[in-house]
């Protein structure tokens, strides 16, 4: 990585921790056996030791019992896993769900490919912040309905949604929970003790962990369909050689987040979208000021192309990602932009800005400036802008 | 782990190669971003490149095009994705899938699943050696069959079926053909050029690669039903941030792999057994002298039990495995002993051996003396014992 380069695209992939790849060393070159092999000899146990001990301090950071815990290869699988698998054990119960249309891919995808198998699916509306109305999701669970599926923050815009109430809510209608927590987990406090959520699904590399590893939290009781067949791994819930350096790097990285990381990121969020506002005209900011995750900042800056902001940004070194059609190799425009009722314009105008570990103050001051100029450049050329 | 440790467990899981993870460590903390940002910024398009190089590297080891080989998280989801996924996509064409009653857990557990909703599948009986028998094939494929699945090779006893023949009747047959060759790859030719074999399950940990990746070839032109919903990741065929630090380190490992390396590692598996069947009595050879993988030795050693033999074995620093109950988990004994006509009694007395580079021929003598002093000393107490 060019030492330069001011990376601000956290929330896609993050650089990882060196403190985790030290972790996960032992257990590529000294305790390397499978954990199914604690039955033959010491490395087996020690191996297995590890894994557990991984789960146990993920499951203590999420608030739940390590048995509610069972990892995957990523928070893609986690989110497959939960929509399918309890769609698939509770078909004889109803075959309607319902979920957001502001999802990522892999929940409102899983939700397509059940949708295609019969499955009846909902998508509820959001607000122009992202929120979902909870009252509408209220009169929607029906007789038919078994899971609800909501982010807990959403990959673009950062909207933070009620899980509390919308769990409460599915508590008492009796209909599974399932939230996808990729963009939260410890970034915004997440306790299923507290929120009454019966799946989350959980990520490693938006945290400065290794690739290749997620989780999933199953309150104990919840009904799931195995996805992955083959052996008893996972508490018979998921096969596969356990990917036990991935899960330990996973554990490192969740002990090294802290609060006060957390509100480094926010202040960071903060400088910026003020910034922005103040200083470039005809800004729209994509998600709300307040209950947004602390990583993330979203604007549309009008008249000039998101892509076009991405290249030259990228030419001044700097990182950043856009909503717009090609970049999501979907041919489309965002569907979260386009959600919270934007037009193709302003889905298009759109840069999103994450922040990491590896992020400074300083760094900010010099994107408030190279967006600004950058932008300006761009509208005096642009056959969009109104200044032309 | 114990420097002194002989570890012979190798086909569950090998000590990673130094130079896999020199390998990895760029796209770690250097090159970190996902392959989808190749259309925002440079570290995208580098992280792209890496991805797609790291595909064409081993692509041709395996003989294919590049386009043809996706990465997965492993070779349970490879073969998952390969079984399921034809079901799925020419259920409308018929609904009888054939595997061999010896294959691995993901490919039996894969076609159980299926059978659960309607397929109907055939497990195709093995000799005495685990072979199949090919005019039996032949004559089981029908009108309604879609897909025949063969090992390459058995994960217990190394037999390696003649892919060739199955793969030419197959094609004869217009069936598709998948192979699980997560125990060959690297270690037995394998050309896709030269072999009409349609799917193929590669790994690497299989040989001193990192766990948590894999790779599923797919001939042009195969039909497959994504079964990892979410982005248009892996050619819109597997969703999910790419692996691209575990991708670059399948590839080196692939690369350190040589014609030498295995021709050492036969040496020490026919040292191995020849010495253990002169100096044991009461012996049997698991699986064949010849058409054998060059890293495996399995043996019965009648009247002990495996698990005894292992954790005896243990105590004395050296880590093999067993295809008695306990140890599989599953509380049967191995399907694959049982598979090839053996009795409980000869499952429970089996040992796996399988040999990596982190082997030598010293290990491999000590082995003997160690195994040949255990099992006399086992048969001294054991009510099995006919010594008794």
């Amino acid at each position: 990585m060019n030492e330069d380069l001011v990376y601000l695209d956290n929330s896609a992939c993050t650089r990882m921790d060196d403190r985790v790849l030290d972790a996960m060393k032992p257990y590529f070159f000294d305790t390397f056996a499978v954990a199914t092999s604690e039955f033959a000899y010491t490395m087996g146990v020690e191996a297995k030791e590890s894994l557990e001990k991984a789960r146990e301090d993920i499951a203590s950071a999420l608030g739940c019992n390590s048995e509610e815990l069972i990892f995957t290869s990523g928070g893609t699988e986690s989110s497959n896993l939960a929509i399918k698998g309890i769609a698939e054990a509770k078909k004889n119960d109803g075959q309607h769900i319902i979920v957001s249309e502001i999802e990522d891919f892999p929940v409102l995808n899983s939700a397509k490919a059940l949708e295609k198998k019969g499955f009846e699916v909902t998508y509820l509306d959001v607000d122009e912040d992202g929120f979902i109305d909870i009252k509408q999701l209220k009169d929607i669970i029906g007789e038919n309905t078994i899971l609800v599926s909501i982010q807990h923050a959403n990959q673009e815009i950062g909207t933070l949604q009620d899980i509390s109430r919308i769990g409460k809510i599915c508590q008492d209608e009796n209909v599974v929970f399932h939230s996808d927590a990729s963009h939260t987990f410890t970034r915004v406090p997440l306790s299923v003790e507290d929120i009454p959520v019966d799946m989350v699904t959980i990520s490693g590399h938006t945290i400065h962990g290794p690739r290749g590893i997620g989780g999933l939290f199953m309150r104990e009781g919840t009904p799931l369909e195995k996805q992955m067949d083959g052996g008893f791994q996972e508490n018979n819930l998921r096969a596969g050689v356990e990917n036990i350096p991935g899960a330990v790097g996973f554990a490192k990285a969740v002990d090294l987040v802290s609060q006060d990381e957390n509100e480094r990121l926010e202040k960071m969020r903060d400088r910026l979208i003020d910034g922005l506002m103040d200083e470039v005209p005809h800004v729209t900011l994509n998600g709300p000021h307040e209950k947004r995750t602390p990583q993330n900042a979203n604007l549309t800056f009008h008249y000039v192309e998101g892509e076009s902001m991405t290249l030259h940004l990228d030419m001044q070194g700097f990182a950043v990602s856009t909503g717009s059609a090609c970049f999501s190799r979907s041919l489309e425009a965002s569907h979260v932009i386009t959600g919270i009722g934007g037009d193709h314009e302003r889905a298009h105008g759109s840069v999103r800005f994450t922040f990491g570990r590896y992020n400074e103050m300083d760094d900010v001051i010099a994107t408030i400036e190279a967006v600004s100029e950058t932008v300006a450049k761009l509208r005096e050329i642009s056959p969009l802008g109104e200044e032309d």
